[in-house]
């Protein structure tokens, strides 16, 4: 397979755009990604899309890539349409390298897109729903009633209707980060701290969809949505797109003397395993750093998929920041600032920056790509070589659905 | 980029199975395409699953192949789930076999599956309509309601509310039919005789929806559709599923004496054009031919989207099995029979053997497969060495979204 260089990105603010159609917010983000990359549309030889809730937000199915990309007079070229929930673009992301790692196309569009407000907010919590598997969530919600019923507040599953109110995925958080703080001792203050600090990255971040910054006591008592997690510890209901072009590494210089390259593409799904056998992350991080051939010690800079908080602090673990159940030790060091020695989210993450479901993966892309080029503003990491994304999308059976790791480098 | 093998195959039979769930239909085309190959699930290395409605009829999107899979014990591995409308599982298996092609993996599964029953039939139809730009279909509605009260009943866009009784696909087939009977004098009866050929075809396959023969005469006098569109000229509601496992040529032979080797996969997407200007299935298939170095002239054995009479009788055209407006004159001397030169639709075809939309794409691969092997049964076409699919899906301003050709051989 050849290499593949990213040549342009372009993202919308993330927020709340009730007023905005998918093709206006799709729009802004691919003729963003062209003007970057310096190339007309007609250069393109291939689309890939992701989306995830278009279908229940919207009504539109099936063709949702080809319905924004007509409209900006794309066509012709090959579309594809991929959704994996919330690693629905990095997904399309990995497809559109694809197409060009295999030698089958020199350039490519990759697109994530999601519109996941909706003026009655319990159809976006529904929407979210559909990223796990719907029988399986019926079984887990009859026997989280049994479990209440007996006492056990450590049941991972949702309570009935819990969906309609707020994602029931921060209730699986939840249960997760109670299990980490039992037994590595990690505490409610250490996940408020990852909170705290994608808060302040996200007040850099022109493109974040919260810019307000909040102290430990601010995280502590914002409105408790499942013990631990508080408000501002979880990520928003968000609207937003974000498209980068992908071409082969022996032709970018043609296009920008500043080509980002993809040093590993992976994707990965979830598995049963006995306990103490690495989990999805672990495994794809581990493959990823085998396809780059570095090693966690050489990441400068990574955007992860911190849905809440308590979830940035395990990924820190499993992609080997730090060890196993020091997580909160490696936040309490400042280690993951902007201007530390491992920054983590320094786009704010989900948790500040958005978390427009479908376009979160092609959005890390993005400021990755921003990052390793130097032009991320007041937000930029110093220097930086060599960039990680990680992206988690739904749930099968108590583990991740979809699981997508990059790598890439100047 | 490497040669691509076709190892196994497996379909569930089509048909209206309101009792079956995803997961059960799914499983059975799986494990048949697993049995086929003689391969045990841990072998494989990555799949794809195409699906179109889930959404909207089952409520479960985003992660709809992880949800089948997991349930027959297969994790781990990357799982993309695309769409692109009724060339939902073409695309899967396009991407399938580019993971195989581009040297990423050995060997991956392509799936395509569908539920389009719903016990509210209205609902099965709104489903479909997600396969067109939404928006752009309220235009035509009013422009369509414009245009009758001008007297032009040859507008192609669907009435309003059409889409509720019936696919509004049909009102677009049938005015395409009323253009190429104003253009080349194609008549209704030689619309009829596709369908009547279909049906035949049908009848000699077990998987098919409806294995009734029908005359000439019952085709024309089965309820109107819409003019010149009768019922039994139209692909059915129903629901199924298709799976086929690729290998690297180079190591198929490890797993079976007779491996199908994929020679092309063109995947292409509508386009603004100027009248004459060739279509994207032109377009698509002149590709195809190029990839795999035939002409018209070498296949043996073609599959094609015939979601109405008419269209295949177009698609005869299209793909250069006979000249531009000589459809009609192909199918009068029955050359596309299944003991004819040109065999096309030996399965059925969808009006037939069923149209169960996720899932069509990846059953022509099958049907390919099938014949090439010889494993055909009573529809078997006599020792064909080069067969081909033609898939469209969904439509944007009036072309097809998605248009998927492949070419197979032994």
């Amino acid at each position: 397979m050849r290499d593949v260089a990213v040549i342009g990105a372009g993202m919308t603010n993330f927020g709340k755009f009730l007023d905005r159609s998918m093709k206006d917010i799709a729009g802004e983000a691919i003729t963003g990604a062209l003007d970057s990359a310096g190339v007309d549309k007609s250069k393109l030889e291939a689309a890939v899309v992701g989306n995830a809730t278009a279908g229940l937000i919207t009504g539109q199915e099936m063709i949702r890539g080809q319905v924004v990309l007509r409209e900006l007079g794309i066509g012709g070229i090959p579309v594809i349409n991929t959704e994996n929930a919330c690693a629905s673009s990095s997904t399309a992301f990995h497809v559109a390298w694809m197409y060009v790692a295999s030698g089958m196309y020199d350039m490519a569009l990759a697109v994530g897109m999601e519109k996941l407000y909706h003026e009655d907010k319990t159809r976006s919590f529904k929407a979210i729903g559909a990223a796990v598997d719907v029988e399986w969530v019926q079984q887990m919600a009859a026997a989280a009633k049994a479990a209440k019923e007996n006492g056990d507040r450590d049941n991972p599953a949702p309570e009935e209707g819990a969906g309609e109110k707020r994602s029931m995925f921060m209730d699986f958080y939840a249960a997760f980060a109670r299990q980490h703080m039992q037994r590595y001792g990690t505490t409610k203050e250490q996940f408020a701290r990852v909170a705290v600090k994608n808060h302040y990255h996200g007040s850099l971040n022109p493109h974040a969809q919260y810019r307000e910054v909040y102290s430990l006591e601010d995280v502590l008592t914002s409105p408790m949505v499942a013990e631990p997690l508080t408000r501002l510890m979880c990520s928003p209901i968000g609207d937003g797109a974000a498209a980068v072009v992908l071409c082969a590494a022996d032709k970018a210089k043609q296009f920008t003397s500043k080509p980002v390259f993809v040093r590993a593409s992976v994707l990965a799904s979830g598995d049963d395993r006995q306990p103490g056998q690495p989990g999805i992350t672990e495994r794809a991080a581990q493959k990823a750093y085998e396809m780059a051939g570095v090693g966690p010690e050489d990441i400068n800079v990574a955007e992860v998929h911190d849905a809440s908080a308590p979830a940035e602090l395990v990924i820190y673990e499993e992609l080997g920041f730090c060890k196993p159940g020091e997580g909160g030790q490696l936040i309490d060091s400042k280690a993951t600032y902007v201007d530390g020695p491992i920054p983590v989210n320094p786009s704010g993450g989900l948790i500040s920056k958005g978390h427009p479901i479908g376009a979160t993966g092609v959005a890390q892309i993005y400021e990755i790509f921003s990052q390793l080029r130097g032009e991320a503003g007041d937000r930029q990491v110093r220097n930086p070589k060599v960039g990680m994304t990680e992206n988690g999308g739904g749930m099968v059976k108590g583990e991740a659905a979809a699981l997508a790791v990059h790598i890439l480098s100047v």
